[in-house]
This record gives structure tokens, sequence and C-alpha cells, in this order.
């Protein structure tokens, strides 16, 4: 009976249960796991949930599961216990594990350093196909992590050139390794920022990329499925500062409360700020919205439609100068694009209320009075304006941002909207001051 | 000097001048680069670059280089030429990747057939590993493309198991490939959508996964550097989703302007129609702007602090959504947790309101008459009731989507905004008659 539930377990299923089971319930489990799904489920364990698992086991099979992490889940994994279990968990790894994980440990989880693996393959230029397999071999069973590429290296382990297995299995055995290598390698040096080492590594379609540092000695290699984590994050950080969150950090439900409320806080004071700015703008305008109250009836329309028409430019811009599909001198280019944009989508705006103020006159939904033509005249030009004017500054507003060295991501939709708000009541009360002088005003 | 120029010429400062040079310049160049850098240039272009350089060289360089184009290049290139031009094409490609490429033409862009490379390791479950690595030395001089796994198939090609290189490598020369193959190995079926294969890759940590057809057999394998590429071109979907902008597909400067226009437009237009109802709305509210115009004063800041709550809460929950850290199991706690959220988000840009009326009454910057205090409290509920809805509105918005079956980026920031602002009118002038009743209105 027993065995049947043992054989119907697998790494997957476990871990899929894992964050609903006790202490006991885990260690039962993952004892009860073939070697290979065992290790399956332990690589796939979060760095705190392994240090959990380790706690409970016991001593020799503590050894077992340490001794099974390569240098840098060792490092991970040492980043989240508490400093006094520190000394403990050291003296389980095995002597270069641990010199390894704690060189590791001395960059920042989002540089090419945190990111590597300092184990790689690697082969001297001057010996023979044959014997560079032989090598390679007998280096394998020394638990190399990352093994699609050898890298040559000269006496100060400096890069001279890179094989693939692929070439070196292809390669007659008896031709050296620098006839047959590549030498236009493609490296970053240790402090990369990690959003910099995901393009050169997509831009270049690489499945592993060498670290080295600044005297040029190659230190460890990031491989490609580190790279998809890290471009999620880099999206995940992009769609936040565009929704006017400052980023998270972790999924939604495990982040506190406490924090995300301030979070969110932060920003939404302050848009509320310069949202209070249409409160002032207002203010200027209070004799025209007593005179012609119909005027205060199109208010939300006219800021809102600049707000969605900015939202858009600044979207689309962001986007491009994340993926580098722009750069900064484009700038140019894109505002007399944004300018021919923005008047085409605002005159088509403009039209729509146009024909909803001298509809809603002729079918007797709404009284405008008299001027009900000069009233559908003033949304319209209105339109027109407050489009232009939110298009040009949702796609500019990203440009001045990466200029100034910020992100522009951080000019989010509701940032841009904010801004357009204010601008947008100006150029309604102008253009109904201009089109509704003598009559309504 | 000229052979000056040519050491100067990399793949890598082509591939920047490439947008710049005539076509002549473009042939001239990629002659003088040595045959590696030669490569890895035709490599990096895309497949209507690769197109346009073959139509320019002679029969005989031409034939080598569609030669050197693996089966899913060749396919993308076959995809993006005239039709006219496919037979002339054709002919340049050996019979087995032409035949390769036309099955992957097959498949749609965005599934797991169409990612796959037709060409992988695969090795019989009986021989003993030495024999297994001189069997895979002759395989990979036939140019196989994907190198880190050889697959163990039965005789139907269904897979039984994996090894990695590494394992073969670490492994006895006498052991047999059934003794230390993996057994527990993911796969998706050739239909698979592309974002569901990336979530796949990304939870196992893989580097590469092989594609069954309906029968259980292997017809390729999907490496994790293709799917850089989709996990990009996903978040960049949901990005301009998010933006209201139906995604452009291709870079911001070759997307033509009607193109362009019409993507942004139909969105601009469904959320002007909607937007549209805040003039009905403000209508039914005419009499009371008439008698009190102060009210009018606030309306562009109440509206919006309902639409950047609620662009925030969306913003979250979408991007949550798909990163499969939210379930739609999970909709009742997150409602809870956001009701909670804006009620305290909400009352603290009440307060910041309130001391603003009170403030620019008491500097004297702003004459709110005798009943200032009953302003502020309207403007304070307002908020409050606006936040908490716009808030539960953003997040719960993508739930119902998710649950149609639409996308939930879909819920965008804007629309969310628009949605909020018709029901922020009503909380705002529901607020005030019951507050300012008998006094002002």
């Amino acid at each position: 009976m027993s065995m049947e539930v043992a054989e119907r377990l697998t790494a997957d299923s476990m871990l899929a249960l894992w964050p609903a089971l006790s202490d006991d319930e885990r260690v039962d489990g993952f004892r009860l796991l073939s070697p290979e799904d065992a290790r399956d489920l332990f690589d796939g364990l979060s760095s705190p949930d392994q240090a959990d698992l380790i706690r409970q086991l016991s001593h020799p099979e503590a050894l077992i599961w340490m001794r099974v992490l390569p240098p840098d889940d060792a490092a991970d994994l040492l980043q989240v216990i508490a400093p006094e279990e520190r000394e403990r968990f050291e003296a389980l790894l095995d002597a270069s594990t641990l010199r390894e994980a704690k060189a590791l440990l001395a960059y920042a989880e989002d540089e090419a350093g945190g990111l590597m693996n300092p184990r790689f393959a690697r082969v001297r230029p001057d010996v023979s196909v044959d014997v560079a397999i032989r090598y390679l071999r007998r280096q394998t069973q020394q638990n190399l992590a990352t093994f699609y590429y050898a890298y040559v290296l000269d006496q100060e382990q400096r890069v001279l050139g890179v094989v693939s297995f692929r070439e070196l299995f292809g390669a007659p055995g008896d031709k050296r390794v620098d006839e047959i290598m590549r030498t236009n390698v493609v490296s970053v040096v240790e402090h990369t920022d990690q959003e910099s080492v995901a393009r050169t590594i997509a831009a270049h379609d690489l499945t592993a990329l060498p670290v080295v540092d600044a005297e040029g000695r190659m230190r460890g290699v990031i491989t490609v499925d580190d790279i998809v984590d890290v471009v999620q994050e880099e999206a995940t950080e992009d769609i936040h500062k565009l929704g006017a969150v400052e980023t998270l950090g972790a999924p939604y439900l495990d982040v506190g409360f406490l924090s995300m409320i301030r979070k969110r806080g932060v920003w939404l004071s302050v848009l509320f700020v310069g949202e209070l700015l249409t409160a002032t703008a207002m203010g200027y305008f209070e004799h025209e919205i007593a005179r012609a109250v119909v005027l205060a009836m199109f208010v939300p329309l006219i800021i809102s439609s600049g707000g969605n028409s900015g939202s858009q430019a600044a979207t689309l811009i962001v986007r491009s100068l994340a993926l580098r599909e722009l750069r900064l001198a484009d700038w140019w280019r894109v505002c007399g694009r944004e300018i021919r944009a923005g008047a085409t989508l605002g005159a088509w705006l403009g039209l729509l209320g146009f024909v909803r103020v001298l509809l809603w006159q002729q079918l007797g939904l709404y009284d405008y009075g008299p001027h009900s033509i000069l009233i559908g005249a003033t949304v319209m030009l209105s339109l027109l304006g407050v489009v232009v004017c939110g298009t040009v500054a949702g796609s500019m507003l990203p440009f001045v941002l990466r200029r100034l060295g910020l992100d522009p991501a951080t000019s989010s939709a509701p940032f841009v909207a904010t801004l357009v708000d204010v601008t947008g009541l100006v150029i309604y009360f102008a253009v109904a001051a201009a089109v509704l002088h003598n009559t309504l005003l």
C-alpha cells in the first residue's frame, strides 16, 4: 500500500504539493522518492526551501545533499540562512565549493559575477582534439555545471578562443584545438549589469557567455537559461513602473501588506499632488464655468482622451527603448511621427465628439442651447489639441528621462496622464474662450 | 591599405553598419570577411536580410550560404520571400533540409512545432557509453544543430529517456545508455502554444525541451535560447495591451504609419465612446454644478485618483496572472486584500485632499465660502469611495477576463481608468448630495 503511494510520487507532484506539506511530510516524501526524483526535487526547490529541508535531515543526509549543490546555488543558500547558522551550513560543503561560493557572495545579485557559474570546461590551445576530448571527459567527472563549450585559455587564464562540443566532436581527432577554435569570443566583465548581459546574449544568440575580470582573466560563465529569469524580471519591472507601482520584487501574495501599501502609496501620492494642480487650474476658470455650466460636462472626456493617447505613446516608446529598437538619436524622427499620429487621432476623436454634441441636440437627448454648434466646435478643437499634446508628451518624456540617465519606464502611463490632465484643462478653456467669446463667454 | 580595412571588419561591426549600407557595399564587405566572421554575420542577419544577400551573390556562393542554414532558419527564409522566388531558393537547398523546412512551414509560428529544430542527437538504449559517444561524434559531423542532450528513442521514435552530454562524458565507458539515462523526461506536443512552452522551460529550468506528436513520437527539440525571444515577445504584447495599443508585432520605426494609426485608433475610439458616458453622467448633475460651481473644481482630481489606483491594481494583477503567481482560484483572497489596500490608500489620499481644501482656505489662496469644511469632507469621502472602487475594479477585471477565456492584459490601465471615471462621478455627486444637503445643495 505504502509502496504504491511511493511509486506515484514524482519530483513534479512533490514540488506542486510542497507549500501545503508539514515539515515531517516533506522529509518523509523526500525520502520516498527515487534518487533521480529526489535530485530533481532538491534542484527545483527555492533556496529557503532547500535550507529548511537540510535542517530537517540527519547529518549524513544533509552532507550528501549540500554537496550536490553547485557553487552558485550554494551561494544562494548561504545568503538566505540566519547568520548564526552560517557556520553549520558551511561545514557541510566541500572545501572547493565553499571557496567558490564565498567568491560569488562578493558580487551583487544583479551583475554578471552574481549570475555566473565559476565552473567551466577549459582546454589548452596546443593539444589535439582527441586529447582534449579525453581530458574533458575526466574534467566532467568532477561535476562541471556548464558544458556546451570548452574555453581555450592561455597561462594567465585569458580567453584565446572557444570550441563548442559540437565542433570538438565533429573535428578530426588529430587536429590541434587552436586550429579549430573560434577566436571572436564575446565576453562581459564581472560587474556588468544583468540587463546588459541579457541584451548581449540575445543580440548574439549565445548559449553561454564568459565572464572576465578587469585583467581579462576568465572567472566564470553565464548560460542562457539563467537569462530567461532575468528577462522576465526586467519585463516585470518595466510593467510595474509603467503602471506606476514601485516593483514588488516578489510574487503578489508573498509581499507583506504594509510593504505593498508603501510601494503603491508613494506613487499614488506623487500623482495626487500633481493632480491637485487640476483643482488650481479649474479655480482659474471658475467664472467661465459659472457662466457656461455646459463647459464642465466635457472636462472628464477631454482630459482623459489626452491621458489615454499619452499612455499609448509612452507605452510604445518605453518598450521600444527597452528593446533597443529605438536609440536616443531617434527622438527627432519619433517626434515628427507622433505629431502626425496625434493630429490624425485627435482629428478623428474630435470628429466623434462634434457628432456626439450635434446628435444629442438633434435627438433631443440634451439641450446645449442656441450655440450647440459652437459647443461642438469647442469640444472638437480641444480634443485635437489635447490629443496632439498627450501624444507628443507621452512619446518625448521617455527620451528625456533616458537622456537624464533615468529609466524611461518611470514615465508611467498614469504619470503622463496626470501631466496631460493639467495642460488639457488649459487647452480646453483657452479654446472655449476663443470660440465662445461674445456668445456664451 | 585595403588589407588593413579588411582586417578591421568584423561580423559585429558589419552587423551594426548593415542597415546603412548599399547592396553593393554589403556584398563587398561580406566577401572581405574571414570565413568565421562571414558565418557569424550571415547567422546574425534577419531572414529578409539573408534573402537580400543571397539574391546579390553568385550562384556558387548562394549555394554555399543557403546550405549553411539549419532547417528552421531555412523555413523562416522561405516564408519571407515572394512566392515567385520560392522555386529558385528551394533549388539552392539540399534535399533533406528542404524536406525538413517544408515540414516546419506546416506549423504556426507561435506553437511548439514552429519553434523546434527537427535535428537532434538520438541514441539507442542498449548500446554502451563508448559506442554512443563514437556514434554521436559521427552524427555531429552531419551538422546537428542542438547538441546538449542525446535522446534515447525506441523503434517507434518514442522518447525512453535522455542523457546530457555531461552525463555521457562522465559515465564509465562500458555502462549501457539505459543504465545512465534519466527517464522522467518533460516534453510538449507539437501544437502547444509558445507561451506555455516558455513557462514549461522556465519552471523546469530546462536547456532543451523535446517536442512530440500526438502519438508520442519525437519530432524535434526546442532550446532555451529560442525561448528568450518568446519571453521578450510575450512581455511586449502584455505591455502594449496594458497601454491600450494593439501590439505592433514589429519595431516601432518599421511599422507603417497607417497600420500604427489603426492599431492605436481602434482602442482610443473604444475608450472615447466609454468616456462619452462621463458627459452623460455630468449632464445629470448639471443642476448641482450650477448651484455649487465649486464642485466642478475637484472633478478631475477625484476621477483621476480612482483611475490611477485602478491602473496600479490592474497592472499588478495582470502581471502576476501572466507569471502564474496567481491562479483564478485566488480571486477571493486578492479581493479581500485589495479592499483593505484601497481603503488604506483612499483614506490617505482623502486626508491629503481634506488638508488641501482647508489649507487653501486658511492661507487665503482660494475662497470655498462658509462651508469649506463640508466641501473638504465631500472631497475626502469621495476619494475614499473612488479609490476603493478603482482598486477593486482594477484587480477583479483581470480575473473576470481570464475566467471568460480572454487575455487579462486587455484590462489595460486606460480601460480601467475609463470605467472608474464614470463610477467616480456618480460617487462624487452622491457624496456631495448627502454631505452638502441643505447647505450648498
